[in-house]
């Protein structure tokens, strides 16, 4: 199974990403996973370990993929 | 029939997201065509009426999503 992990931070700009890009990803071909920096600071660091410098963005295998701009990681700390 | 347009311009950049975003979303959902802007500057106009400013960019039913950054679309006119 691949792998996709959404990471957003509840802005408008990541919520209108997350809704129209997350769901349009195969989920039979990948467990989507919705991860929301502003609550869950812990996982900030994994973020930032795949690459992931403003959200939204979508890691997907491991990949970071910057969507539009919505906040830059060191704001969310 | 949900509409997906991946706007292109053979950079790096574009090869790598095209690769990934265009083939993890649901093609059961999503109708989705594939533009290489450098090859078909006509569809310029159309990429800038979706709001699309640079490449790669996905758009879902006529919202632009933003994807890293590749390159302006002033440099392919």
């Amino acid at each position: 199974m691949n792998n996709a992990v959404f990471y957003h931070a509840g802005c408008p700009v990541c919520v209108e990403a997350e809704q129209m890009v997350a769901e349009a990803i195969d989920q039979s071909k990948y467990e989507v996973k919705i991860v929301h920096l502003g609550e869950e600071k812990d996982q900030i660091a994994n973020a930032e370990k795949s690459g992931v410098k403003s959200v939204p963005a979508l890691v997907l295998n491991g990949l970071p993929f910057h969507i539009n701009f919505g906040a830059d990681l060191s704001a969310l700390k």
